[in-house]
């Protein structure tokens, strides 16, 4: 039996506490700073708000004010944050961690500094104090997982990243149930670049549900189909560039991370959501304003925390623009309000 | 202004008349044995049965019986005939066709002889007359298209493959529309494999409809889309390895025809029909003449086309069973009436 502290108690981290459970490991679920509520609720023995499930009793969920208290002796740290939270959570991990205690991180994203872009395991790593930041070993989950369905014990198949293969190897046998199926790769440039890509393109995806919207049925009544699986397809080879640009490794693109996650992201959710909003003829700054002011919209995170790097590098030519008709043109959208114009002419080169 | 013989009155043959139409070229629409009632409709001036539309003016529908006078002075035979026709169109041609008219063909499949895989349009050369098979160029085209859609003059990327690059590119030029986007590429093996097995793996994907729809929504409203994906995610892996070992290039996998043709199969269609009712627990001969007798599902008709081959590849060892497992219980599902059984524990060798 191991203790394992989760931080951040949205729908993904809360859901892992399940598998981990079921595995009759002991969790603290503790909560961010903007977790209070979900806490409250979990601690009263109500549903969590949005995954709709119970917590086990072998949960103990805490408020970040307790952080201290609940790594006392965890064997594994599971980082439930979003992408927003990266840096809060090397502030709230940098006095209380043990180098010794590995880090699991859900969190999809990159980060650019507007010379180089990097895998949010290495942001993680660069917040944390310099005395021990190279000691601690980060290991992440890509693949397509969404949280409801984890949290439902429903069919789920991931893959564990990281460079030591033989921590994986521990942190798979101690989350692996017969229905959650956990692979290791030591891909974690590929794995964490797919992943984090996959929303600025289920983004793109989505665009097509609002220009379908705002057009209508064909007469004989045709969709859109062919134009999303345009993007879709688009997507993936952008993807591919990126993964080979930053040395990742061609099986993690056509596997779970890419073309698995891709798939499940497009199905519904935020981005799709916002992808509608924009394909309707919305500016993203109004689209965010006025419908989705709460909420994170990971592609759209995506594009604002990596747009002016990709856009330097491009310009310096450390990236080839031809290569990111599609990346580019959604930085366009987010980070300029432009409106929607698919560049045709410029994809599958 | 080219002529052209559209062989196939289907839904996708016909759709080409589009573009080509409104490109000014003159196109002989001719059905085949099957397809009386489809011309015959369209002759009276009536709107496609399944398409939806009506054809240009400048169609003019044929039955097979009026092929050789249609064929006289063409530029192109375009060959609209699904894979069941492959045979069927040799035959026709045969006695009426000049080596120098190009065939650019839109069947989707593969064929096996027992020893070994052929591409289409190997199968297609195969049956034409020795005395000048090896000197007609044959082209096909790949990518998610949705016939319906192009018929619409809906947004729709493909691509052109052959070894003739010359020829794709004024194959292109004849077809190439503001709505219709073409790429060309020379990866005809490549291109081929991807958009014969995107069929079996739609039908893999519609499987979880079924499970879905068995075992209902969670408590929690959660889906299976996790299932979905990674079963999505297997198909693209095993798509890849079977392009490679038959000779075929790695960027076909991840563009148009890999994951954007098998993206927008899985969005609906006669797989993913065929596909529920299997998860819903019909065996495949059951399922096939209860529900869809009149049918053509694509991705049964593959796997009874190369379920004999692959397995006996698999047994010799020319093919890796283990990079397989989706494609075989997909084989065993589908010729052997086998009751579904996704095999997680064998995906992502």
């Amino acid at each position: 039996m191991a203790k394992v502290v989760i931080l951040g108690a949205g729908v993904m981290g809360t859901a892992l506490s399940v598998p981990l459970t079921d595995n009759g490991h002991r969790v603290h679920l503790v909560g961010t700073h903007l977790d209070g509520d979900i806490i409250a609720k979990l601690q009263a023995g109500y549903p969590h708000p949005r995954l709709g499930i119970r917590v086990a009793e072998s949960v103990t969920p805490c408020t970040h004010e307790q952080l201290s208290e609940a790594i006392e002796g965890a064997d594994l740290v599971v980082l439930g944050v979003n992408s927003h939270g990266i840096n809060w959570a090397a502030q709230a991990l940098s006095p209380v961690l043990s180098p010794e205690i590995p880090i699991l991180a859900v969190t999809k994203g990159l980060a650019g500094d507007g010379e180089k872009l990097y895998i949010l395991p290495d942001a993680l790593r660069a917040g944390l104090p310099a005395e021990y930041s190279q000691n601690v070993q980060i290991a992440a989950i890509g693949g397509p997982s969404i949280a409801q369905e984890l949290a439902a014990r429903r069919q789920t198949c991931v893959v564990f990243t990281g460079t030591n293969l033989a921590l994986l190897k521990q942190l798979a046998e101690l989350l692996r149930r017969p229905y959650y199926h956990v692979w290791t790769s030591t891909d974690i440039i590929g794995v964490e670049v797919c992943v984090a890509l996959k929303n600025v393109y289920a983004l793109a995806v989505g665009l097509v549900i609002g220009l379908l919207e705002k057009e209508g049925k064909a007469e004989n009544g045709a969709d859109m189909h062919n134009l999303a699986a345009a993007v879709f397809a688009q997507g993936m080879l952008e993807t591919a560039y990126l993964v080979e640009q930053m040395g990742g490794k061609p099986q993690s693109i056509y596997s779970l991370p890419g073309a698995g996650d891709l798939y499940v992201t497009c199905q519904g959710g935020r981005n799709s959501h916002m992808g509608r909003l924009l394909g309707l003829g919305l500016p993203y700054s109004a689209a965010k304003t006025q419908y989705m002011p709460q909420d994170t919209i990971e592609g759209a995170s995506l594009a604002l925390a990596i747009g002016p790097t990709i856009e330097k590098m491009v310009k310096r030519g450390d990236l080839d623009g031809a290569a990111l008709p599609l990346l580019l043109s959604m930085i366009a959208i987010v980070c300029h309000d432009q409106s929607v114009n698919i560049p045709w002419n410029e994809f599958f080169r």
